[in-house]
């Protein structure tokens, strides 16, 4: 499926790059957003680590970046603040080109609870799964509890 | 304790530099290496999230950094790779300021079996803590699997 780019996809790589610095620097861009996907990029040159491949700290933050921005677009409440509570990464191969870390939308009921608590209680959580793929290979595996605050 | 800089340290500084470019982007820098912790630190500004403190991929990003440079200065063997294989990182508090990662040395057992396999099979792991402090305060506590590789 070819990558669908309308305005709500411009608006958060826009949205990142003003308000986490770190993403300019890393060069993440938003390229889809399908199918209860989404999907973030960076370049390899900018995350090179000493050995040619992405540095972990890259992977990691742009997992991190993954999940977080897959709940803003899932809650569209522009009165939430979204902050991450704990992870954890498993790094299986080096990734050697582009970096592609797809964050997939959980199930249908773990949306709805997640939004039923927070219009109630104004406070929600969430866990969700990033993985980093390339040539049809996982990477890596990415698990984050993420929580979003009125 | 002040922070003793000698030789090692800046070297360990100019390296991440060379051949990490986000640690350039993060302006990570070795502060110290005493009494068997190192420490890293990176200014707010470049590292700061849409809420103006620092971005969960920054702490992830640093705390992997010292839990990898103190395993190159531990080791001190230039032929070998140093990866890291597995992570988690618990956020507690949001940090403010001046980010602070400190990398204990692990029991003197633990390294002594970690440097023992690395000699006789030219590979061996080892589980590094990194905390995250300001202001006498445990903000983040990260915990990672490192791999040394001939």
């Amino acid at each position: 499926m070819a990558p669908t780019l309308h305005p709500p996809l411009e608006e958060t790589t826009r949205f990142l790059h003003e308000q986490i610095p770190l993403t300019r620097a890393m060069e993440v861009k938003v390229e889809s957003y399908a199918g209860g996907e989404l999907t973030l990029t960076a370049p390899l040159e900018p995350n090179h680590n000493h050995l040619g491949t992405a540095f972990g700290g890259s992977l990691s933050a742009i997992a991190t970046l993954a999940g977080y921005s897959l709940l803003w677009l899932l809650l569209d409440d522009r009165s939430a603040h979204i902050v991450i509570r704990e992870s954890a990464i498993q790094y299986h191969h080096p990734v050697r080109s582009v970096i592609r870390a797809i964050c997939r939308t959980p199930d249908a009921g773990s949306v709805a609870s997640f939004k039923t608590a927070f219009e109630k209680a104004g406070k929600a959580r969430l866990t969700l799964h990033t993985v980093i793929v390339e040539d049809g290979r996982t990477c890596v595996e990415f698990s984050g509890v993420f929580v979003a605050l009125r």
